[in-house]
């Protein structure tokens, strides 16, 4: 199991909306990423826009690319990607690049 | 159980040191984190310093106080502090604060 963490910053004069959003994701999207191994997977965020991304996962490209042919995260990453600085990929879930773990402890 | 996620930033020139003590963190200070209740606890390191602290506790406060008590916490905070940007507490544990969880899935 790998355990995967990411950062991505969400645009300060849309951080209501997006919190918002993130209590109210689509059934659809969340049994999606269930299915595709998307595991204890939190998003949290600082009160300047800073997003931590953490799941566990088997192997965090295969459930990424998993995702990414399914039809619901087309639509999701869609509409996410406005709410996002500096992306330079096309889609959020693109741009999710993993920091490298440097301690755990059971 | 709360899942709490915290920021820190370790100074560019220690990042090495950093990990390197992040590899072989004393037993002791292990197994004072088990006893108090910090669980699945893991730090992941970007590039530039910045860090990312998660872990799994009944009661994060609670769990920091009991860590406080501990002599082997004092040592090892007393030797980490050197390693940190901007710490506004004496020690790095007193500077862990909360980021908000915004999206949690099973």
């Amino acid at each position: 199991m790998q355990r995967v963490c990411f950062l991505l910053k969400v645009r300060r004069d849309r951080i209501d909306e997006y919190r918002a959003r993130h209590a109210e994701v689509w059934p659809e999207m969340l049994a999606a990423l269930s299915r595709t191994g998307w595991h204890n997977y939190s998003l949290f965020l600082r009160e300047d826009g800073l997003l931590v991304g953490y799941l566990e996962t088997e192997d965090f490209e295969r459930a990424r690319a998993a995702m990414d042919e399914t039809d619901v995260n087309a639509r999701w990453q869609a509409e996410m990607a406005e709410f996002f600085e500096d992306l330079d990929e096309a889609a959020p879930d693109g741009a999710m690049r993993p920091l490298t773990e440097v301690f755990h402890l059971a």
